[in-house]
């Protein structure tokens, strides 16, 4: 077994789930969010994103981190907020010298639903049902995480078969 | 005296400029820049910035560093970019428990020119005259890391009167 964490990055909400996988099973362990509180000065909340993923990384010790790539959607200062956020993220994995990998929103739709430009829903539904749960994760970003994290272990080739 | 460090953040090439400055006068201590070379993993990148980033403020030891705020041009690949980076760079200063300023690009033309759309090569100028310096500071980066210091050094409302 593998453990995979994928992570939702983000500034105010970063979504992350994590599942073992091997290549007959698949199973969630955990899911959740970091969040940093909106009135907190900027660097403060980069701090806290840095300590919180640390905390995360040392306890969840997991094998792998599968991280979304960043889309600019309309709202471009939400944009600039969440690649700072997301350095920070990627900086925390790297100092603990876990392995990274990065996926577009579309590898991650065609991974879980086997189609690139299936909708959200699809994906969250998809998601449930892969890792046998009963109930829809929550927040939305836990949900992405944990899609992020299945997204990793269906496209790693030694992960490939059976799940 | 106070020391001030202006940063120019970036990815690719991060300038910098330490300054000392009190009520009577301001003078230039050290310029230069960070740079991270462009075959090499983009998570790497971010904590050789964090590494170099600490190492600069553990040896210039600034009581205030001011850093340009982000303002997305017409790359967005660049800017999304430039603001990993950027979050790094804040990081490194909260943790070093340094204060951190930030000042947009009108910001500066108007402390160091007197004019907020002034062109980029008359700040360079006056930079250099504020400064006494004999030679133009290389890169343009490391230029305008001091424009920064200069900037804060003239908002700071105790070092106002004099420079």
């Amino acid at each position: 077994m593998i453990k995979i964490l994928g992570i939702d990055p983000g500034f105010a909400t970063i979504g992350f789930g994590l599942i073992a996988a091997d290549r007959q099973s698949i199973q969630m362990l955990r899911y959740g969010a970091i969040t940093t509180p909106a009135g907190m000065d900027f660097s403060q909340r980069l701090n806290m994103i840095y300590d919180d993923m640390t905390e995360l990384l040392t306890l969840a010790k997991p094998d792998a981190v599968a991280v979304e790539e960043l889309f600019f959607n309309t709202n471009i200062t939400t944009g600039i907020q969440v690649a700072h956020g997301r350095g920070v993220i990627l900086l925390a994995c790297r100092r603990q010298g876990i392995d990274l990998y990065e996926y577009t929103p579309s590898q991650v739709k065609q991974a879980v639903v086997g189609y690139g430009k299936a909708e959200k829903r699809q994906v969250m539904e998809m998601t449930k049902r892969i890792l046998h749960l009963t109930e829809t994760p929550r927040p939305d970003d836990a949900a992405d995480g944990l899609a992020l994290a299945v997204c990793h272990a269906r496209s790693a080739t030694s992960l490939l078969a059976g799940i």
